[in-house]
């Protein structure tokens, strides 16, 4: 019996938190939100689609930056309420330029650290903004 | 100068998620709710807390389980609206007795396929529920 998409339990907004993995190497890279479309989209293409919150909008990752998520595995949790995608990531996934958006490392001391490097330039990328 | 836990980005319910990966081998395990309570005991214990959204609590992972996780490190993301928690999971995360929460794997062919095994038997856990 094929999986009934309506199962997933998607919050007040119609939306599921999805956290994108590197597949090969386990880096947690991004988490942002699907809609049903959205993960019809991306499991019909291969590549990540979201909704953007802020825009309102599908949102096609890497469509501006050419960094394109290519889908290895779609998981879900026990809660249905959270996907897990795994994938491969062309360049870098974190519109700051980083491979992945978590950079920011809070200390036991309360100070924080920087961790990675930066891949690209955003401003190169995106344009001024 | 310390890190403000106010310059998070909290949802309307004053809530943050938080993606739980195992520091050892990079697994994800499970996604759970903060709000900044649960983080600053998070911080403080170097232990898991959680709010928990439907019993309306805080949440001490592993409380009942023992299945406890000791925090190696806490990330927080470019848009300050997820964290990343680095843990050493003691026993298995998933209250269903496996590893990881996300056990359910969707397939291109729109059938389930449920990866891992099981740990623990979860009634023998936390009795008959």
């Amino acid at each position: 019996m094929p999986f009934d998409l309506d199962s997933l339990k998607y919050n007040e907004a119609g939306l599921v938190p999805a956290i994108v993995q590197d597949a090969g190497t386990g880096a947690v890279l991004m988490m942002a939100y699907m809609n049903r479309e959205a993960l019809e989209k991306t499991l019909a293409t291969g590549e990540t689609w979201f909704w953007s919150r802020s825009r309102k909008a599908f949102w096609h990752k890497g469509e501006t930056s050419g960094n394109v998520q290519r889908v290895k595995e779609v998981l879900y949790d026990c809660d249905r309420d959270t996907l897990l995608v795994k994938v491969e990531q062309h360049g870098a996934a974190c519109h700051e330029g980083y491979y992945s958006c978590f950079h920011y490392r809070l200390e036991r001391d309360g100070s924080v650290t920087v961790v990675g490097e930066k891949q690209f330039d955003p401003e190169q990328v995106y344009g001024k903004r």
